[in-house]
């Protein structure tokens, strides 16, 4: 199955690093020094610096040379307007202005000491309990049972180096929108990188904490991938489920705590309640991730150490599994691994679906019958190469974009005319009497975000 | 000051309108047309297929056949890997499947029926004050003065023209985020065409009749247009000051109503309350709009009957100022022409000056010292030609933007490095005390989007 997920290329890659046996000796070489991070400066005291400059072999498509992008629009027979040198002309303009770097260096980190996402801070839950107190205007409950949520995602501040990633990355935020409009979730759109040494998919990290910390009248916080689409819009989250636990991630126990999979569970999509075993948390999950050595010599640990991980630098997700697998005592009973709906879906399994799901079953299941998420984990629109083909990943974006949107469309009278198609069409006619139209799905003023009446008379 | 606004290339065509002597008589001739639209059918009796098969010369940009995309990446020398066939590389996918329009035709509008937004309704402040009565958990006022606010926005289901349009598209829409969150408003993001006939900068009246027939618990709607960005992240609009008119537009009286200038008030943000009178004037605004020769011959007597205005198509802020001024007496009183703060702020007379702002003022005025909104009238990034320099446009968009995001940022310590920088730097160090932490604007736990708290005991 697992060939199947990640292609034979991959598989040939896990083999080869299986065969580099002299990277074992690094491996327990950085092993020290991950402790070192995990469980306190001191206890071991050999300095990242004593690591010799090595030169590694990364999963491939992560680690070529970015070319300058040029685009040039080429110009169709029968234009008749002479368009060069236009300065109005977006089609003549030179977008490598755009694409370019900045000059100027981000600050030095200190190679002499570990990396910290912050100043340690063991009193959170009295700090944010007295500051609740104070504020009653900014309940951290929106009503019985309902927390308040910031739901955060975000993308990089420069164009993508393909033309068509930024539609996809505006069709996604509208998809989020949509969902948090209707489920009174506020959304936090991140396109700064806090913290240089946390780049790529560490950068959630700091940002993470900065949130929580910022927003003590934030109960959950839920991250989630700019690659994540909602296709349930009905499905609100279980809260009751979650009241004793603090980290929610789709996966299984078994995949994590027996296999040590790398896929066990996904950090794409995933709640985090705002209280000080969050901050412990980041503070645990955060040493694999400091671009360079760290990052590179942890990401060979964690092919060693996880079932099917292919050989590239440290991932959050990894080192999450990793994290979990090897302490579950101190974390395992507060982390709940979701399997009982799609808080993160894979798309490869969910999206030639759709239309049997439409036959069949209705949106408010969350699962299988009708997935809350479709993630395209791998499609990478925002890039230059994906794992997959891109005619596909595009196609299939649009069809899971479709049928997301069909279900607030529906709200309205309104269908798009296929799940291929950008173009909707009327379903209900206009009436004089609108506040009597069918809301089938429960959409138009939904239950989720009624605010609590007041009983007094 | 108005060739400095619209150039010299506007100013030239202005004059050739004058004199086209002949049009004047076509102008007379949908005059007709046209009021039957707003006054009622069956008063004339002349339907819109008398008229003949006219060309008309319209406004150039817009009429220009789109020739198809191709984009082709340059290879760089340096580039060692064999990227042709490559199905995963974006480099090489050809983008023309993505952009070309979709086969298929629009339901054809009957010609003999005047245009209308929808069955007439002429009760609606009494079922929506039925149904808010109904529902006291979805009450129209969120607190005493604050009421509940729908911002409305959007963009094509297509992907722009321009490699970096839908870039400023996601800025743009992460900026409206921003602002909104902090000032409890909640967002609308359209990608669908409801009505063939009003495409355009007319889609957004069969979008707002709808929105607000759906949602009763909406008090103002908003509209803003995608091009227009929040530079002040601190300005709570003036509730108090609107609670008896029904729309508010940036505007000045006296050049709508004394001069009937076509830029005397700007349609790219405003205010719509909720109610019978919103309807009606929906009613009397849309009939300029259908697409074709009823739009044609309409843009000929707005570009003949307002001051300044060039020749194009009827737009949707023409026939506003046209409808104002020719009906004073009917809209007048509900109206409210805003020029103490920039609830629309022309860039070209502000984009200069935002250093100046940071040194002499701070954000909270709304107005010149500090605008509410910049808006890029002109820039039209999404599509293939602008009215300015794309380089200009593209640069002041990004300063804008950053002059609203370093306003989000400083609540958490950052600020971009400069105006012009994607990156952004540390201005307050992390520490055990983060609730602490000076929050110069307030905009941490804002005033504005506190719940009200029951006093009972």
């Amino acid at each position: 199955m697992l060939e199947r997920c990640l292609g034979q290329q991959r598989v040939r890659r896990i083999q080869r690093a299986v065969r580099h046996a002299k990277v074992t000796f690094l491996c327990l070489f950085m092993t020290v020094v991950v402790m070192r991070g995990m469980l306190g400066a001191g206890k071991f005291g050999t300095p990242a610096q004593d690591l010799d400059d090595l030169t590694t072999h990364f999963y491939a498509s992560r680690k070529h040379a970015e070319p300058h992008r040029v685009l040039v629009e080429a110009q169709p027979e029968n234009e008749n307007e002479n368009q060069s040198n236009d300065p109005k002309n977006y089609a003549t303009f030179d977008f490598n202005k755009i694409l370019k770097d900045e000059g100027g260096e981000d600050e030095k980190p200190d190679p002499n000491k570990p990396y910290t996402l912050g100043p340690k801070i063991s009193d959170w839950d009295e700090q944010r309990g007295e500051w609740l107190k104070r504020n009653p205007n900014f309940p951290n409950f929106i009503r019985e049972n309902k927390p308040r949520v910031l739901l955060v995602t975000g993308s990089s501040p420069k164009p993508c180096e393909n033309p068509v990633g930024d539609h996809y990355l505006l069709k996604s935020i509208k998809n989020k929108i949509d969902y948090c409009r209707l489920h009174g979730i506020e959304i936090f759109y991140n396109m700064a990188l806090l913290d240089a040494e946390m780049a790529g998919f560490w950068a959630k990290l700091p940002l993470i904490r900065k949130l929580l910390l910022s927003h003590p009248e934030v109960e959950f916080l839920w991250w989630m991938d700019s690659d994540a689409m909602f296709t349930d819009m009905a499905f609100e989250l279980p809260w009751e489920r979650y009241k004793d636990v603090n980290l929610v991630m789709h996966g299984w126990n078994e995949m994590v705590y027996d296999q040590k999979n790398w896929i066990g569970l996904n950090t794409g999509s995933f709640l985090l309640r705002n209280n000080q075993w969050a901050l412990d948390l980041l503070d645990a999950w955060a040493p694999m991730g400091p671009k360079g050595k760290i990052r590179d010599e942890a990401g060979k640990i964690l092919t060693r150490e996880l079932k099917g991980r292919p050989v590239f630098e440290a991932d959050d997700q990894s080192a999450m599994v990793y994290l979990l697998a090897t302490q579950r005592d101190t974390w395992g009973n507060k982390v709940y691994l979701e399997s009982g709906y799609y808080l993160h879906g894979y798309w490869g399994i969910l999206v030639d679906k759709y239309e049997e799901m439409i036959e069949n079953y209705h949106p408010g299941f969350g699962d299988h019958r009708w997935p809350l998420v479709t993630h395209f984990v791998g499609c990478k629109p925002c890039g230059k190469f994906g794992d997959y083909p891109v005619e596909k990943c595009l196609k299939q974006m649009d069809r899971a974009f479709n049928f997301g949107d069909n279900q607030v469309l529906q709200i309205y009278g309104f269908t798009h005319k296929s799940l291929a198609s950008r173009r909707v069409k009327r379903v209900r006619n206009e009436t004089g009497n609108p506040l009597e139209a069918k809301d089938d799905l429960g959409l138009m003023h939904p239950a989720f975000k009624a605010v609590k009446v007041s009983t007094s008379s």
